[in-house]
């Protein structure tokens, strides 16, 4: 018997492909369409969401029913509610996987996540991009060559700010002379994360083979682990007996001293 | 000549001191005014701000003449407002440090730097707290010594949801039979952060010697170390020269195929 | 069908068996052999190697046919020779797993691996450990309640010296008040590593349900990931050109300015 | 008054000067001679040892008076003593800092206190080394701008096997296509370490002002904050009661059972 599959909802804001006829052609069906019939697998139910839905399209229910969830964010991470995004904070908290794409770096879920600002050296020009693989052992580098480039990205530079426990898989180089730690892990409460850097909107990125690779293997990496909630917080009898205290004394006595 | 003061603020939401005559009793001028007076040293200046002030009293300009803010928090959490917790994290990503005693984990700062939900368990019978220093050459454990005892206190068990990168000084042994990891510092953006357990407002830890000092070695640390703000972010020419490509042709090359 | 089962190789240094019969009595086959046949499965392929025989068991062949070694020493460190050390470093280092046992704290590879002195503070007098999950989400952790207690077990506390990254999954309580990160995670190269505090020889601590749980798991997560070897170290040819430089003219004008 | 100095030792196995012309007309007074004499400051004091020395110029004495050790190898780490690595591996976990530069990185002592291969991939043609400045805030960077150029370096490429707990504060992009982490902190035991990429024999890398600056800041960092030594490690008298246990029945019960 096989196990059920992994319940994977792939959110885009969907806004440059409705802007920009360029992006459009590029990804007719939107980026989360041609990552969902991209990364389509026997293992995997993939649905998607988009911003221009009723609560961006991941209600309670929706996110109650996904696994790992996949972001993809640019034009409008403003005009995303802040009870959604603390809806979807809760799920990872909770166990859910979270897998932020390129400009989701400036998400406000990302931001909430690391703790960190996201903020990155940029430049749109379309340069080469070499992909480093530095942590060969981990499962999401599986099958990925040590290194691979992507003609046309967007480049992102240091510093980068993330969080300090943040495990980094993938580190690029640029043509133009900038380093990019550019694929990382961290988990936060019961959920992992995982942020790739490449996918510019603007170049054929969710068609490269490699690229397609990563964000395969990191949604199996992302699979919830847990096997509960936390736990009841406040635990008034204590598993060893308390010695009898005299407060009274102690504050008057301490506060006088 | 001597270096200029650090410049500290306090910040105590100051709502227990006004509801209930014992903590009053304890803390007659709030735990700020008592955290102030205790922590007093030639080289601090120190303010205080509480909640029920404008602004919860931390204004922009407080702010920018902050160096290291304390925060005491716990009955009021949802009371502070978002544009202030917002404020507060662009400073700490700027810079400035940041010192959450107690209850404070679970206030909406210390959340939004961990990317955590700042959970644990918690029992309120006044027991004995022993506080091991697990990390004695860090400079907040010095002149500490290897463990202290703090005779009432409420206790906070594991597991506590804090960020992975938590650099762990103190850990604690409670009377009733849990663990904590009750001292631990994190980086955010540039600014650091710490975080100490003690510090119950029923009990008279704040008088405690040895909290004192973890406190005051706590601002020492915290003080700020970078010496410039994040550069422009967006950088349009690059160092290196760029080779010419046909972008056309890639992006309706790749789609098709 | 079936993946081929992990192979497990159950390391013991085997001395206190022979030397004190109280330990005799409790571990008849010793304690590999009692840890054998406790962790027996039909996904595990265990055997097992002890300091006396030749090469202390661990051959090259005897290493290269491991996916985990367990490993249990105490009395005779010392007595490792180097070379195996080596042989097993190097071994984690490509990618097997390493599970080390209660006094392996202060065992060549642990250190080695660590980078720090294993030092700890300890106590023999038979008292209650109590041990805390404090990450319910690691695989290690799974079906293992949120605390367990272990009536009779030597103390070990803090500050234990280990490196920086040890990922906490376990810290334990002791009843005469000391605290312990009683299990933890580490990466080294390619392989990854487990450490397990309860197991003191004078005790049955290795009849005990939830400690063979947490061995048991522990194993299967240790189990190797990396699909390659480190690669060439030596790259001659640069995947970009490189400008022609005047190396001569360098040298003497910045020695000389 | 003045604090009094920092007590440096600047090693240097000093071989390279010794067997090729060419670095000898670079560094005529040896690596070391030329790092002690730009390094030279009023509040360091400053002194040399080599490989051909009794004990490498390493002994107890020199040690125990050492408050930061710089190390430079290549061509010789075999030729180093065991037993000056485990008394190095000794005084940084009492406290000792320690600053290991470029090819140091194969070092025993580098690879004793990462619990690493230290592998990485090189290449020496003479090429563009850009170094970029990751966490601007850390006291190592102070006055460092955000990138510096080396203009001939060796190249060395990721993976690097170093430990997870490196903190890294610089990055290097390489002219002919590769990325590496080529400056982290580490701490171990009570010591601190930082490594540093740059300084191939064969260039003048050790008269970069920007190389020079990092030294700098890093042997600053690197002092000794711990202000006492690791505590006895046996405790036989425990802090509270210890209940009575019959062990003998709790033995063979359960190693019957």
């Amino acid at each position: 018997m096989n196990p059920s599959p992994i319940r994977v909802t792939i959110w885009n804001e969907n806004v440059h492909e409705q802007q920009e006829p360029s992006v459009a052609e590029l990804y007719p069906k939107g980026l989360h369409g041609t990552l969902a019939e991209r990364l389509a697998a026997p293992d995997l139910a993939i649905r998607t969401a988009t911003l221009e839905q009723p609560e961006h399209g991941l209600t309670q229910d929706v996110l109650a029913e996904t696994d790992v969830l996949l972001w993809w964010g640019h034009a409008a991470h403003d005009k995303v509610e802040d009870a959604v995004v603390e809806r979807v904070r809760q799920r990872v908290w909770d166990g859910m996987g979270l897998l932020v794409m390129h400009s989701g770096h400036m998400s406000k879920i990302f931001r909430a996540l690391n703790g960190t600002s996201g903020k990155l050296h940029w430049r749109e020009v379309g340069e080469l991009e070499r992909v480093w693989c530095i942590d060969p052992a981990h499962p999401i580098a599986s099958g990925v060559p040590e290194h691979f480039d992507i003609p046309y990205e967007e480049m992102y530079g240091e510093p980068f700010m993330i969080a300090g426990d943040a495990h980094v898989i993938f580190m690029s180089w640029f043509e133009g002379g900038e380093v990019f730690r550019s694929g990382f892990t961290l988990q936060r409460g019961f959920g992992r994360m995982f942020y790739f850097r490449p996918g510019h909107e603007a170049f054929p990125t969710f068609y490269h083979e490699e690229v397609l690779k990563v964000l395969a293997n990191g949604i199996r990496w992302l699979k919830p682990t847990v096997d509960r909630p936390y736990p009841k917080t406040n635990v008034p009898v204590s598993l060893e007996p308390i010695a009898p205290k005299d407060f009274a004394f102690c504050k008057v006595g301490i506060v006088k001293g």
